[in-house]
């Protein structure tokens, strides 16, 4: 005989694949559902099937879309002679919030690791290259985590797009603003040190 | 110009309504599914539809059910004469786990709150004094949390069961096993001493 009922376990266990959701916080949002008036749970339903439906990624800079160009794509105010490549589509939304960087976009999808046969094709490198090689466009801004593989990955596609004559530069590291010097790991602070500016 | 996509923002928004997610779970989980492949969403969707149609309410316990009557009320071997109350779903399925109880259940499915404006009824009360007075029943156990709430509530039950002749009990409190005297609170110690059992 089963402890639990199995409608319920199952999705349990739905909730479990997702990231952030531990054993007890999926059992805690089913049972919340369970006890929500009775369209809760077909609303929840259709707005998923709805995205799943609607959204694609944008065909030329991979942002999402419910089109087949996205709208920042679409934007012909926007910087065209500036490409800011990401990681992920979050990092695309972090940097639109900041209102400081009116180019395109290019999202990668993840980073290179030859490890996890992540290659240049699986993160639509050569995307890039068409996209740069055709239009006008100037500066890459290479804005990847600065980890060992997003270095690295910044420094294959400095190399790769180094022939066509743009310029490629990195977000820069150093101190966080309202950081504190004590609190600074070694690295960021010889980093800083490096990078010092002229005041 | 939306910064999101619609139907991204309204599923994030039906992840954010539910708890223990936050704005920036929500938005992950939701790049999260982007990623899954075709099936992985419909089967989600369907696995939430298939428990809202599947399961109700045990018409006895209120325990959670595929059918009219759980399988613990169905459980002709269980104890009929003890009946355990709990005050949710998941607090029923914490004491099966400890194997030790082999009697029913009844769920309150809250605690008495008037200043929320709960009361006996919408704690399905009359059914509990129902129970107990139509079937052999010798003791109910009442297994609410040990705070006020619970314990005003526990006290209210003990009252309205009284002139039925039925015994009521309440979980022992006390230090936990493997607990250490110096990190229990002084309630807690006031009352394991005033409970203590001679060994």
């Amino acid at each position: 005989m089963p402890l639990y009922i199995k409608s319920v376990e199952n999705l349990i266990n739905e909730f479990r694949k997702l990231p952030a959701i531990g054993p007890k916080s999926a059992r805690r949002i089913v049972y919340y559902l369970l006890k929500q008036p009775p369209g809760f749970i077909d609303d929840f339903a259709r707005t998923l099937v709805e995205m799943k439906e609607k959204v694609r990624f944008c065909s030329l800079c991979r942002n999402l879309a419910e089109e087949d160009i996205c709208h920042i794509c679409r934007d012909a105010s926007r910087d065209q002679e500036k490409i800011c490549i990401v990681e992920e589509v979050g990092d695309l939304i972090i940097i639109e919030k900041t209102g400081r960087y009116q180019g395109l976009y290019h999202v990668l999808g993840g980073l290179l690791s030859p490890i996890d046969n992540i290659g240049p094709h699986e993160l639509r490198i050569p995307g890039l290259v068409e996209r740069v090689r055709g239009k006008g466009v100037k500066e890459v801004i290479i804005a990847l985590n600065p980890t060992v593989e997003g270095e690295s990955t910044a420094m294959y596609i400095k190399k790769i797009l180094a022939p066509l004559g743009v310029k490629s530069t990195m977000l820069a590291s150093g101190l966080p603003v309202g950081g504190d010097l004590e609190y600074a790991d070694e690295i960021t602070i010889g980093r800083a040190l490096a990078d010092r500016r002229e005041i």
